[in-house]
């Protein structure tokens, strides 16, 4: 599944080479001679624009688009997932059995749902550079940097109203403003089982050829009523042919292609075993939470499913690290570039900083933990507002507090029984973390073990209450300072911990901005500014072409079929993840069979673009993003477009769905309008 | 489960605290008087010895007993479960489905299994330590101290044929000579169902109550013949009622209560939560290894349940160490233990050990799969067979011979597309615990990434096929150096490092003796000779009650029955792992429903007492060990009865389950005659 990893921080980095049909392009640069030169496409301004404020990015980490004036979004279900699970109760289980919401009033209203359209961009690295003097140590430079970004960020939002961000691109060589409109009222219209969109479960995921109706419709509103929506798109369910080009509009998050060669072994030598070591981890401990009971099954399923597919992901990218002919000849490219940047200085410090971040592995002043993470932000929070808006952590700022209110006050449900087990891992790794020894472990465990701390954490706190949660950050400092809730107080234990190595992680950050900027610079001056930067899970245009592929000496057609998903469960004895909805089988003489259902194209993507909506020529809708097959992995370190592949739902085959199996001809006359 | 963990070094240590019915005596060293004054129980030196030759070690890692004169040996389903596995095909899954031999001709062979029957016991110490001179540094005691034990193995083998084994006690204060006749022709005569044997699954393993069928029976057979037994366990299937005196013979395989604090932090910062991470590993890879379809998920079934158990153990066991008052209250009693022994050099010792160890966390010469350690052993075979047996490593002696090529020529199905994928797994954490960057990484990956070289060596290899590792194995050191068998080449390739880091492990391990043996002696000076010394995978001798326990403030009773596993069964709604097998659900009217199932008692066991008999006072059969519950996982560092119990299957639901269930009338009128 191409949704963004769970809690991977977002590196803005900045790739090199550019082969094929490679590149995640910014809407303020797209690569309109390389379009017109190999495909003879000629990208207007009108064609972008509609396209930009057609798509549509999910803040809890995927990809969208509008497909009616009437509201309408269309995206995956594994990324509204997270919301399906909120909406769901042991009695109505929306996540696992789906929903259909056959009048406005039946619209489910998402939690915690924060819908961003891409309204503009503008280019402050001016702005930005001329804050950080040349004469500044990391740590001076790192917050001069951040404050004057704050101020532009705060400025733009007080103009326009509308949500500001300064990205960094080109791993620190640029800096973009970007304004979004912001939905915070969004319902659920309609999603599929869980047996259909998530067809063939783990085992599938990464794979190709697929059967998943991977797709939930939700509506925006404004007011209260449907949003108006100017830019939608317009659908056409006979594209995505094999040969054809098409074009992905859509959030990747994270890529790393700009890394050096130490930086990517410090990826695969430290980084990436560590992660998987951790997401291992968590899917021991929730598969072990889920033989509790259907109950305990479904409350950590979001979870699970979340972990499986970071673990998945992960393992396909150390994989490609871990064959020796790429960092090798990554190695020698570099000899050339520091040819051309005059020396190796640049290269050097990253080395570095890689070596820094070794050193810290074993220090960690925080828990990753639900109930324990609005401790946190609560006691940072309240320490972080006596301070002038721009000198604050980012997301304590003035301009961000919106999205930070909407996390910490969230309805979604919090079970304590989940929490109590997450939080004893967590407090266990905490220990081995840092060595049982250590003061702060002790202070931590306050002579309980893991366990048992856990267990009176979590039947001491009140956080578990929206209002409690609501009355605490009300309280500000002293009342941060006086509280005696077990969580509050466990927080306040580690925020200096936790200071102390944000801030040296954000030192390490700027020393890797100024170096990469300088590596980046070096490379424009040598090669021209055609180049796209690294995925910082913001809007970018990817292109390719609908293209089947050879594997293991079989080809691969480009498109699967409806019919075809009835093939597949039978291939797999209908058991396991392999068992197609009710729904399905009680239409399949309705269905057509031959309607295509998945296809694969080679624009390059990855996770966050889960969901992106795939249009033609014409920017009509022809499919949505949901996955990429397992040779597509690299994409973090690279793009390769032999057998890499993304995964899309076709739209002829929601629509078919819609109608045939859903009895929703209501929504689908909607789409498209 | 209670059967050995996978591939742990076995530590030879020693207890010092004993309370309550704590222990796991040596036959040679029974506490008589302690069982007189506590229990009024009068142990008579015929009462052990008949005990003790009723008793059979299972060398794959469990204990058993003789139960009638036809040499039928009792013991664990799971303790049989490698040898079930390896005797079922596709078509015949005996390790799921069970078997039943109503002839003598239809009992089946196991390929490789060794039962050893203990026949005596002689303490050699003064020999031992007289080989070995204070002046010697600890490479060359190390050296001197493996050469006396291999002398008198190898001495004692030739006298009285008996496979012999020097077993270091009291962490290398004592030394003894166990002397075993081997039982290599054993045929598996009956076993249930998988469904009955572990009943609930990973989610019951190692709780109570419990409802498991956990035995298997094979026969021991001697020149073709069932083997004539002289010494067998008759059986009281009334025994094994609520406060009664029961005795544990069997054979637990490492405690480590002798560790000093230092020693225990290892294991707490370093130690366990590295196992943890590779079991986790482990568990994932077969999980995803068995999503390739039925066959693979038989095929993969046995390492998984092996692993789970273990991650389980292990995950209780850190819990354990994590808790801060233990190591605390271990570090001051230290103090005291200290002056008595004249000075703390022996901790400080063992404190520079751990450092030691942690210091060689990063290098590893081996790789743990099947077929790759045929290699190895093929490699260092060949070069050991140069060297006069008692210089050779342990495993390679002529004394061990026997056993090494049981391992090493056993036609146990093996699978390739299980290998290769265990190989890609292993050769990928090659690269991330030592990095990618190390010459023996390159050399070893040769050019590619972990999983092409995988699947290069497994298609390039013969050693799948027998007689391949017979031959390879008769073409000795110079048939090695020219072997182009890919396998053989990398174990060529590892064969220095792998020595280098044997040599300093035991190097590590000689100086822990040492200093054990010092700590021992100061013990044995303060309090006397009555205590018993860690476990050693060798015959001890555990009692305690049959006793009921408070959990949650309920009551949980001593015994289960067999009525109680339907209802278990309809509580977890009759899925997943709750569903017993057609066999039980056809006789469920048949069945009484009072018989008692599984019981607890408070005797001190650990993983190796799997499959251990439990007696009454008059040294008849009541029960088979298979368990312990959570709370019994600390053990491994100290014996605590509160709540911790060892959970054995009752006899009566034996002869039950065989007359009602399974047609085997004729199987239970042999039982006990």
């Amino acid at each position: 599944m191409r949704k963004i990893t769970a809690s991977v921080l977002l590196h803005t980095l900045l790739c090199f080479n550019t082969y094929g049909d490679e590149g995640m392009w910014l809407f303020n640069a797209l690569p309109t001679e390389r379009l017109q030169e190999k495909h003879g496409f000629q990208v207007t301004a009108e064609w972008a624009n509609h396209l930009m404020l057609s798509s549509v990015r999910f803040n809890s980490g995927g990809s969208a688009s509008f497909i009616s004036s009437s509201g309408l979004v269309l995206t995956n279900h594994h990324v509204a997932a997270d919301t399906l699970y909120k909406l769901s109760t042991p009695e109505r289980n929306i996540a696992s059995e789906g929903y259909y919401a056959r009048s406005l009033g039946d619209e489910l209203r998402a939690p915690d749902l924060e819908l961003n359209q891409l309204v503009s961009i503008e280019n402050v690295t001016a702005r930005v550079s001329a804050a950080v003097g040349p004469e500044m140590d990391a740590a001076d430079a790192s917050k001069a940097r951040q404050a004057i970004m704050a101020k532009i960020e705060q400025e733009s939002k007080e103009q326009t109203g509308l949500r500001s961000d300064v990205v960094t691109l080109y791993g620190g060589a640029r800096y973009h403003l970007y304004r979004y409109k912001r939905y915070t009222d969004v319902r659920l219209v309609w999603a599929p089982e869980a047996k259909t969109a998530f067809f063939g479960g783990d085992a599938d995921n990464f794979e190709y050829p697929r059967y998943c109706l991977d797709v939930t419709v939700f509506r925006v509103y404004e007011d209260g009523k449907p949003a108006q929506i100017g830019h939608f798109l317009e659908v056409n369910p006979d594209g995505a042919t094999n040969g054809e080009l098409v074009f992905v509009s859509g959030n990747p998050g994270r890529t790393q292609r700009i890394l050096t060669a130490d930086a990517l072994e410090y990826q695969r030598d430290h980084r990436m075993p560590r992660i998987l070591d951790l997401l291992r981890r968590k899917e021991i401990l929730l598969q072990q939470y889920a033989l509790g009971g259907p109950e305990q099954a479904r409350r950590g399923q979001d979870d699970l499913f979340g972990i499986q597919n970071s673990r998945k992901a992960y393992t396909g990218m150390l994989a490609g690290l871990q064959n020796p002919g790429f960092i090798a000849e990554k190695r020698s490219r570099e000899g050339q570039l520091k040819e051309a940047a005059g020396g190796g200085e640049a290269w050097e410090t990253i080395a570095q900083v890689q070596q820094a971040r070794v050193a810290m592995e074993n220090r960690t002043g925080s828990l990753r933990s639900q109930i324990y993470r609005f401790a946190e932000r609560l006691v940072l929070m309240a320490a972080e507002d006596e301070l002038p808006s721009p000198e604050r952590l980012r997301e304590f700022r003035d301009s961000n507090r919106q999205s930070l209110e909407q996390e910490l006050f969230s309805p979604a449900p919090l079970y304590d029984d989940l929490e109590r087990v997450q939080l004893a891992d967590e407090l266990a790794r905490f220990v081995e973390t840092r060595g049982g020894n250590d003061e702060l472990v002790q202070k931590v465990l306050a002579g309980q073990s893991p366990r048992d701390r856990a267990t009176a954490l979590i039947e001491g706190t009140r956080l578990f209450d929206v209002d409690a949660r609501k009355k605490v950050a009300a309280t500000g400092i002293d009342g941060i300072a006086s509280s005696l809730d077990p969580l509050i107080e466990l927080a306040r234990i580690l925020e200096e911990e936790y200071r102390e190595l944000r801030l040296l992680d954000e030192e390490l950050d700027e020393r890797e901005r100024q170096a990469y900027a300088k590596i980046t610079e070096a490379k424009f001056a040598a090669e021209g500014e055609s180049v796209y930067p690294d995925a910082t899970f913001t809007l970018r245009l990817a292109y390719g072409l609908v293209k089947e592929y050879e594997e293991d000496g079989q080809r691969v057609p480009s498109n699967t079929t409806m019919g075809g998903a009835f093939e597949h469960e039978a291939a797999h004895g209908k058991q396991d993840d392999w068992i197609l909805p009710e729904s399905w089988n009680e239409a399949k003489d309705k269905i057509t069979s031959s309607t295509p259902f998945n296809f694969v194209c080679t624009a390059d993507i990855i996770g966050g673009n889960s969901g992106s909506p795939v249009v033609d020529r014409d920017g009509k809708l022809v499919g949505i993003i949901f996955d990429g097959n397992i040779q597509s992995l690299t994409a973090d370190f690279y793009h390769s477009e032999v057998q890499g592949r993304a995964v899309a739902v076709h739209i002829a085959a929601v629509l078919e769905a819609l109608e045939k199996i859903y009895g929703a001809s209501d929504l689908k006359e909607q789409i498209g309008r």
